[in-house]
C-alpha cells in the first residue's frame, strides 16, 4: 500500500482521537496527509506523529477539502452538522458518535462481524456504540455456530467511556477518598471511585437508559436480526478503559461448550481465554491496551434450554471506539484494493 | 427484653465479628453475657463494648458452654468442627459459613424471606450466602407479587467478601497503582484496583464458580422453590463494602412496574430508591452502613415475557452477613417471646 491517503481527524486531542491517532502509526495505515482537528480551545497545539510535530487546526467546514476519509471523533451534536460536509467534500466519514448509527441508509459495521454492510455506502459509516462493540466480538462467533434467539446482558464499563474528563474524575475521586473527602461528581452523576453507577447516559420512558437501547438497536442492526429480543443493564464501575460484559443468550441449536469455545478462537479480533482452572479468563488490566477482545467463562447456561454465559472484556478506547473505526477504513481500503480501485483514486492524491 | 441473652462470637476479630459487636450495640440486643472468641494469635486483645472492654479469648471447647446464642464468624472448617459443639452445650448456633446451609436438617434463613424455617431447628441455625441474601431482599417481594419462574444474575461484589484481608488488599493495590507498580495478589488472584474478577470462591466442573452455584442452590432452599433455574455471573469489583446485584428475572403472572415497586416499598428491609428521572438509584457507596437493601433500576424486561429487571444493593457486612446472622437471633428471640417461654429461660442467666 502507498502511503497516500488523506486522513481528518475531528476531535484529535479527545480521548478517542489520541488513540486513533496511536492506532494509525501502530497499524501503518498507509497516511499520506494528516489533518488534526479540534475545537477552538485546543487549535495551535502540537501532537507527535511518525516523529512529525503536526499543529491542530481549529474544525471549520473548509478544512473537510480534499481528505479521503474523516474520523469524527467530537460527540453527536459535531457529527450532525459535519457529517454530511465531510461527505459533501468527497471524503468517507466514520463516525464514532450515536447520531447516525441507526439511520437506515447508514451503514453501522464491525468490520469482524459485518463488513458486507459496507458495500455501496453512501460516504457516511457509523461506528457502533462501545459495549455493543465488544459485546458482539464475542456473541458473533456463537450466532454463527448456533443462531442466537435472544440475549441478556449487564455491563461493568470504564470510565475512559466518558472521555478524558471521566478518566480524571476517577483519578480524582480516589485522590479524594485518600482525604477523607467525597468524590467530584462533574462527569458522573455521582461519585465513581469504589462505587457502581447504574446509569449509563440519559435515562428513557420505562426506566432502561439509552445506553442499554443502544445495545439492543445496534446489535440487532449488526447482526442483522430485526426484532431481537436483548435486554440490557449498563453499569459505571471504578475501571479505567476496558468494558467487561456478562451475557447470557440463548440459542436455535443446542450449544456445548468445545464448539462454543472453537468458534471463538477461531474468531478474528478475538482471544480465547478460558482456563479457569489456572485462573485464566479476560481481565479489564490485561486487556486495556489491546487490540482483541478477550472472551473467557464460557459456559453451558444452568438456567436456559439452549443457553451460553460468557465474560467478554474489550478495550473501550480501541475496539470500542478508535480501532472498530479505523478497521472500517482498513476494510474499505481493502475492498477497495480487491476491486484494483485504489492505485487510480490514490495516484491523484500523490 | 430483659438484659440477660448469653452471646458468643468466633471471630471476634475478623470483618464480620467486628461488625456483630457494633451491631449488638446499636440493635441493643439484650446482650447479658458477651464472650469473644478468636485464633490464639487475636487472644487478649481487648475491644470495647458498650463502654466497657472485653478481652478476646482463645476458642476452645470449654468456652462453647452456658452460651444461649452462638455465633460463628470465622469460616467453614472452624464450623464444622464447633457447629456441632456449640449445639452440643446448648447454644443456639447461628453459623456465617457455607458449612451447613445446604443440609436439609438445617434452616437457610433470610428472617424477611421464610422466618418460619427457623421452628422446630435442632440447634444449628446457617446464615446465607451474602449474594444470595441481599439479592432476595429484592426479588423475594417480586416472588410473592408475581411468581418466579427463574432468574439470571450477574453481581458486583465487594472485596469485604473476602474478609479485611479483601479490603487492605483493594487500598494496597491503589496505593500501588499511584506508584506505578502492580498491585497485591495474596487475597484475590489478580490485582483488584480498577480491575474485575469473575471469579469468586473455587471454579467447579462445568465453568461455573461455587459461589455461583451457592447463589442457585440457596435461592432454592430460602424461597423453598425445588429446581428454580438460576444462573449467575459472579464478579469482584473494586468496591469496599456494599454487594450490588444486576437481576433479570421472568414470572409465571403478568408484571408491570408500579404493582412491583409497591411490592419492594413494602417489603421490610428493602428500601426502594427508584427514581431514575432525579438520578436515584442504589449505589453501593450510599447503601454502606445501612441496614435496608435498596433496590433500584426496576423495569418491565423487553427480553421476556413476564420478565422484570432491577438492581439491588446491601451492605456486604451487614445484610451479606452479621446484620441478617443477628436478625436471626432476634427473630427466635420474638418467637420465643411469643410463645412464653423467654422470661423462663433467661431466669436462668440472670
Amino acid at each position: 500500500m502507498q502511503s497516500s491517503v488523506r486522513v481528518g481527524i475531528v476531535g484529535a486531542t479527545g480521548a478517542v482521537g489520541v488513540e486513533l491517532l496511536e492506532l494509525l502509526e501502530r497499524r501503518n495505515f498507509p497516511v499520506g496527509e494528516l489533518r488534526l482537528l479540534a475545537s477552538a480551545r485546543s487549535a495551535g497545539r502540537r501532537v507527535a506523529f511518525r516523529g512529525e510535530e503536526l499543529e491542530v487546526r481549529e474544525t471549520r467546514e473548509a478544512e473537510l477539502a480534499g481528505l479521503d476519509y474523516l474520523f469524527l471523533c467530537a460527540g453527536a451534536e459535531q457529527s450532525r452538522t459535519l457529517g454530511p460536509l465531510g461527505v459533501k467534500a468527497g471524503a468517507v466519514v466514520i463516525d464514532n458518535s450515536s447520531a447516525f448509527r441507526m439511520d437506515p441508509e447508514v451503514p453501522l459495521v464491525v468490520p469482524e462481524v459485518n463488513p458486507e454492510a459496507l458495500r455501496g455506502h453512501g460516504g457516511l459509516i457509523a461506528n457502533p456504540n462501545c459495549s455493543t462493540a465488544i459485546t458482539l466480538m464475542g456473541l458473533a462467533p456463537l450466532h454463527e455456530a448456533f443462531g442466537l434467539e435472544w440475549m441478556i446482558c449487564s455491563t461493568y464499563q470504564a470510565v475512559s467511556g466518558a472521555g478524558a474528563g471521566g478518566m480524571e474524575e476517577l483519578t480524582a475521586g480516589v485522590e479524594a477518598w485518600q482525604r477523607g473527602e467525597e468524590g467530584p461528581r462533574e462527569v458522573f452523576p455521582h461519585p465513581i471511585a469504589f462505587n457502581l453507577l447504574p446509569h449509563v447516559d440519559r435515562f428513557e420512558p420505562g426506566g432502561y437508559t439509552r445506553e442499554e437501547h443502544k445495545m439492543r438497536d445496534e446489535s440487532r442492526k449488526i447482526l442483522g436480526l430485526e426484532g431481537l429480543p436483548v435486554s440490557c443493564t449498563c453499569v459505571r464501575v471504578p475501571v479505567f478503559r476496558a468494558h467487561a460484559i456478562s451475557v447470557t443468550a440463548n440459542f436455535r441449536e443446542p450449544v456445548d461448550r468445545e464448539t462454543a469455545r472453537a468458534a471463538v478462537a477461531a474468531f478474528p479480533g478475538a482471544q480465547l481465554i478460558d482456563e479457569p482452572e489456572a485462573n485464566r479468563y479476560p481481565l479489564p488490566l490485561e486487556v486495556s491496551g489491546e487490540m482483541d477482545c478477550a472472551v473467557g467463562r464460557i459456559r453451558v447456561d444452568e438456567a436456559l434450554p439452549n443457553g451460553l454465559s460468557l465474560w467478554v472484556v474489550g478495550d473501550q478506547l480501541w475496539k470500542g471506539a478508535a480501532l472498530n473505526a479505523l478497521q472500517i477504513a482498513e476494510t474499505l481500503e481493502a475492498q477497495a484494493d480487491a476491486a484494483g480501485v485504489t492505485a487510480a483514486r490514490h495516484s491523484s492524491s500523490d
